[in-house]
């Protein structure tokens, strides 16, 4: 038996304590440490004898992690922390700027390289599982077309916006795909679909005292970006609903990849997630490619990588026998 | 720009035909020679231009070949030519007795490590694209179930064990998923579910002249393996009718992994596929892990491999970074 990896979590919000869950479903690993920016002795982790360690005291127990899960945000915290602690620690992180992932390659790739690290970057569900799908679909039918729908599902994006409207107390946003689109491509037509054709914008509203709604309602439908180019429906309800009907984190999608490989033979591919919670589901990508990055790192595969580069077996904690065995 | 890859098939069934559309669907590869064992003058490739040869001149046209892209069957064809080809080539195969592959693969290590080639087996669907999300369903959520589900397709086995049967003149069989029991998985419920709850089998038959057709349909329903632990209809229709109606070979079906991340968080990951032609996607998808397997051995990765060894960036034709720029 190998020992089990030793994994530390940095940052502790949604998406580090997802990364505790999943750690408890996988035995190869073991979690050694919670880092953080607030102070240690606020925090809550799962089990109550994590280990929690103030952010600044990472680089003195370099020796003590094989991976290192970096849960920042993509804004704020993974454009400094990545790069820096790449050059410590092999990482797994979710950056999902998808714009910028080309610079945040290369600014993760130096560090890594020039200190024998291994940091997988982009890693979740889109980008990474949904990648994934849209890179082979694409080279299993290069005559064809790939489409990505979203929803239904919580956007924190969105519900943030909202939230910055004046008159608005709270609230939050779905996406949803529009059915007869995703019927339209599931049958293999290749449709060509506008931003509004492809997806509805759901918002559930909780006004200030006060606030004018339908004023409220035009700037949200009206923000540019965010709402104009979508059909979007502005439900009112109390603060009570909001917390009670609209407290948990779905979200899912598909990508699908319609493809002819003869005039008379259509070929449809579809991925399709269904989540309950979108921050669990991430983090448990983030562990299985912990596990791979581990593995990459020993076998002397240094510097930044994507889900792109990641043979799917490394993921398992199986060996690749067994897998040919079991499961090919 | 890189000179194309250089691309022969090694027997022209469904299969190598299908491969053949297929190249011409990937620019970045070119087909320089179909290898038959057949008088070669008997065979009509899809580009009149196109050379064709006898399958003894393999050897001496080694130099001319990049990856050889074998076409045979799995029960008498592959035992025995991938091992001896893989001496000499790089190749690519569908090897798809499931139970066998641990002993093919080492049957064909061998002899590629010795000549520093590097030989894909078992791609395809299934074993291939759905092994793959097996495999990456099952590191994602440890804490789940992963089923399998076939069709609506064309079973050529079970076609084969019903012409076998006296009294019939022709026939084909489909299997299909019972819906219930894809609803039940999907919904996240994990069911157990037996083989007579999973599919059903579709036969339509047929019969010889003066054949005794209630005899006909007992001996296919209580066939051992293939049918009696299944419902399955028997139809009559003409010879007329079988050559109209189901003269195509459609198939498809899903890998469904549904796992619970936490108490109260189900995740559903649903992959699926839709075929009109099954040989025409499998010949797809081995078209697509030769250019991997050209890369492959360029990189000095020699030996067996199969599809969980091969990172999916590796299956485009475009670069790693191009990928990241645009796909990820």
């Amino acid at each position: 038996m190998e020992p089990p990896i030793r994994i530390a979590i940095a940052g502790h919000g949604n998406l580090g304590r997802g990364v505790e869950a999943a750690l408890a479903k996988n035995p190869d690993m073991q979690l050694v440490g919670i880092y953080t920016r607030r102070p240690p002795a606020q925090l809550a982790p799962l089990h109550a004898g994590t280990a929690v360690h103030a952010m600044a005291a990472l680089p003195e127990h370099a020796d003590r992690i094989d991976v290192l899960i970096l849960c920042g945000g993509s804004k704020e915290d993974l454009p400094e922390q990545g790069p820096a602690l790449a050059a410590l620690f092999n990482t797994v992180d979710s950056f999902d700027t998808h714009a910028r992932i080309p610079e945040y390659f290369a600014a993760v790739d130096a560090p890594a390289r020039a200190n024998a690290k291994t940091a997988l970057i982009s890693a979740g569900w889109d980008p990474g599982m949904f990648s994934i799908n849209r890179v082979i679909g694409e080279a299993l039918l290069p005559d064809g077309a790939t489409y990505t729908f979203w929803g239904k599902g919580l956007s924190q994006g969105h519900s943030d916006a909202i939230r910055r409207v004046p008159g608005v107390a709270g609230g939050v946003q779905y996406t949803l795909p529009v059915p007869e689109a995703v019927e339209q491509v599931r049958n293999g037509t290749r449709p060509t679909l506008d931003t509004r054709q492809k997806h509805t914008r759901e918002c559930f509203v909780v006004l200030q005292a006060g606030a004018d709604a339908e004023a409220v309602r035009r700037t949200i439908a009206g923000m540019p970006h965010y709402f104009a180019d979508y059909d979007t429906t502005v439900n009112f309800i109390s603060a009570e609903e909001l917390r009670r009907d609209h407290g948990a984190m779905p979200h899912g999608g598909f990508v699908i990849r319609s493809g002819n490989t003869s005039a008379g033979n259509a070929q449809v591919i579809e991925y399709g997630l269904k989540l309950d919670s979108n921050p669990e589901f991430t983090a448990s990508v983030l562990v299985a490619y912990a596990r791979a990055v581990h593995r990459l790192q020993r076998a002397g595969q240094y510097g930044a990588k994507t889900v792109l580069d990641v043979p799917p077996g490394l993921l398992s904690p199986k060996s690749a026998e067994q897998l040919r065995a079991e499961q090919l």
